[in-house]
C-alpha cells in the first residue's frame, strides 16, 4: 500500500524519450539516464528531491512515446509552480519541465492521480512497437527509432511464427531471470504488418507487442527470434520450440540457443493502460502478490 | 540541351536525408554537406569524379524526404557495379551506396533516365512541408523534423492569411534576390492543417507549399511571416502587404520590416515533380529561359 498525506500530492507524468543517447531509464551513478535527468529537472523546478516510478525501465537505446511515471510533491510544493501565470499548478509544471528538460525528453502531461496510483504495479497491461526498414527503399534517415535492416524480411512467416507465443506462458526462454522471480506473462498480442500508404509508419514492417507485464529482455528476445524467421534462417516452427524448452540454455531441437536479443534502436514503449480509479489499489496489491520479488520491467 | 554519349548513361537518385548536421545541399570547402558526402561516395563506389545535379539546393538545417539528383556515368564503370550479384547495374548502386553513405543521409532508387532529364530545370514543380508542434503535448523527441513552438498557434488565422498569397506573383519580398534574376514564381498551395488521429503527422502543425519553383529563401520567409500571424503578434492582412511591398526593405502600412526567416528545422522537401519522357526537353529548355541567371532553388 501506498502512504497517503494529505499534504502530498500524487502525479502522473506522461513522457516520450529519444533513447538514443541515454543509458535507459534507471539512474545509474555517472551515466546519462532517463529517470536521471527527470529527476534533475524536477528538483531544480520543485526545490525538492523528487524520485518517480516507472511503468517500464527501458534498456539503453531503447525509445518510449507513452511512458508513464508517477511522483510525490508536497502540496504547498506544488501550490509555488504557477509563479505569476494564471496556468493550475500541474499545467505549470509541464511548462517548466519543457524549458528545462533536454531536447530528447519531453513530458507531454501531468495529472494529479489518486493515492493509490502506482505506475508500475498499477498497469494492467503495456504495448510495445518495433520498427524495421528492410531496404533503401524504405529507410527514412529522420527517424531515430527504426531499425535498418540490410535485406528483406518476410513478414508473413513472422505473423505465422507469432501465433504459437500467444496467451500465458513461463516465457524463460526470452528474459534474463531475476532469482526467484516469476517469469510466467500473458502475451496478448504479437502481430506484424506493413502499413500502407497515408498511414503512420507507412512502408516500415512494424510490430505489435502487448503484454499484462514483461520480465527483462522479452521484447527484444521474442523480436530476436522472429528476426531469424523473417530473414530464413530460421524455420517457423523455431521461436514455439524456444518457448517451449524453457531454458536460457542451448537446447532446442536443431542445437541452436536461446532467442538472440535484437538491437534496441527499433524499440518503443507505445502505451500503459491503467484500470479506473476505483479499482487502483485493488489491482496494485495483486500484481505485487502475483510478481513478487520485484520483476525487472525493461523489455 | 543536354549533350549525349550513347557510352554514357544519366541516372536519376531519389533521396532523403535529416539536414540538422549538414551545411545544406550545395558542396562548400571545408564543411559537411550532403551534395559533398554523396559525391564523395559515388566516388568510392565508380572510383570516377561524379557531379550531381540537385532539383531543390535546401539550406543548412533544411531536410529532404523527395530530394532528386542526376548524375552522368560511363557504361563501362555501371556495369561494373554489381560485382559477382545477380542485381542490375541500378539496383547494385543503391544498394553500395546504402553501405557507404552516413547513416544521414539515404538513397532510395537510382533509375536510368533519358539524356533529357534535368533534376533541377526539368522539375514542374516542388512541394515543402513545414512541421510545428506547438506545446509539450505534441513534442515528440523522436522526430528531427519538427520545430518546437512554445505556445499555441492559431491555424485558422496562418490559413486565412495564406490565400490571398497563391496564385502567380513577384515574391521578391521574400526572396533573397539575386543579380538580374526573377522572383516571379506560381505558388500553387499553402495549406496548414492539424492532421488527426492515426494519420500521419497526427498532432503537429503541418503546413504544405507547392510552387513552379521557390527563390532563395522563400518558403522560410512564407512561413515566417505566418507565423507571426500565428502568433497574434501580427493582423491576418500583413502577409499579402509585404507581397504587395515587393521589396526586401521595411516598408509595409506597419513600419514592419520584411517576412522573418522561420528556421530550418522544421521544413522539409517533399516531392520533385516532372513531366512524361517526351516532354522533358522541352520542358527543360522552357524553364531555362524563364529563370535565367540561374536562380538558387533553396527554401
Amino acid at each position: 500500500m501506498s502512504e497517503h498525506h494529505p499534504d502530498t500530492a500524487r502525479l502522473r507524468l506522461d513522457l516520450s524519450y529519444d533513447g538514443t543517447d541515454f543509458h535507459g531509464w534507471a539512474a545509474q551513478p555517472g551515466q546519462r539516464t532517463v529517470q536521471g535527468e527527470l529527476e534533475k529537472a524536477l528538483g531544480r523546478i520543485a526545490r525538492v528531491p523528487s524520485r518517480v516510478t516507472v511503468a517500464g525501465r527501458t534498456d539503453a537505446g531503447v525509445h518510449a512515446r507513452g511512458q508513464v511515471c508517477h511522483l510525490d510533491l508536497p502540496r504547498s510544493v506544488l501550490a509555488t509552480l504557477p509563479g505569476r501565470s494564471d496556468r493550475a499548478p500541474v499545467e505549470a509544471l509541464v511548462s517548466r519541465l519543457a524549458g528545462v528538460l533536454p531536447e530528447d525528453v519531453v513530458v507531454h502531461v501531468a495529472r494529479e492521480v489518486p493515492a493509490d496510483f502506482d505506475a508500475r504495479f498499477g498497469a494492467q497491461w503495456r504495448r510495445y512497437r518495433y520498427r524495421i526498414s528492410d531496404g533503401p527503399a524504405a529507410h527514412d534517415p529522420l527517424r531515430r527509432d527504426v531499425l535498418r535492416h540490410r535485406r528483406p524480411l518476410d513478414v508473413e512467416a513472422m505473423a505465422r511464427a507469432s501465433a504459437p507465443l500467444l496467451g500465458e506462458h513461463d516465457f524463460l526462454s526470452f528474459c534474463r531471470p531475476r532469482e526467484g522471480a516469476t517469469t510466467v506473462r500473458e502475451l496478448r498480442e504479437l502481430r506484424w504488418e506493413r502499413p500502407g500508404e497515408g498511414r503512420a509508419d507507412e512502408g516500415l514492417i512494424v510490430a505489435t507487442v502487448v503484454a499484462d507485464a514483461f520480465c527483462h529482455h522479452m521484447v527484444r528476445s521474442l523480436v530476436g527470434a522472429l528476426l531469424g524467421v523473417g530473414e530464413g534462417r530460421r524455420p517457423e516452427s523455431w521461436p514455439a520450440e524456444v518457448l517451449a524448452a524453457r531454458t536460457r540454455e542451448a537446447s532446442t531441437r536443431d542445437g541452436a540457443g536461446a532467442a538472440p536479443l535484437c538491437p534496441p534502436q527499433g524499440l518503443t514503449l507505445d502505451h500503459v493502460a491503467y484500470p479506473p480509479d476505483e479499482e487502483l489499489a485493488a489491482w496494485a496489491a495483486r500484481t505485487r502478490t502475483l510478481r513478487s520479488p520485484l520483476p525487472a520491467e525493461g523489455p
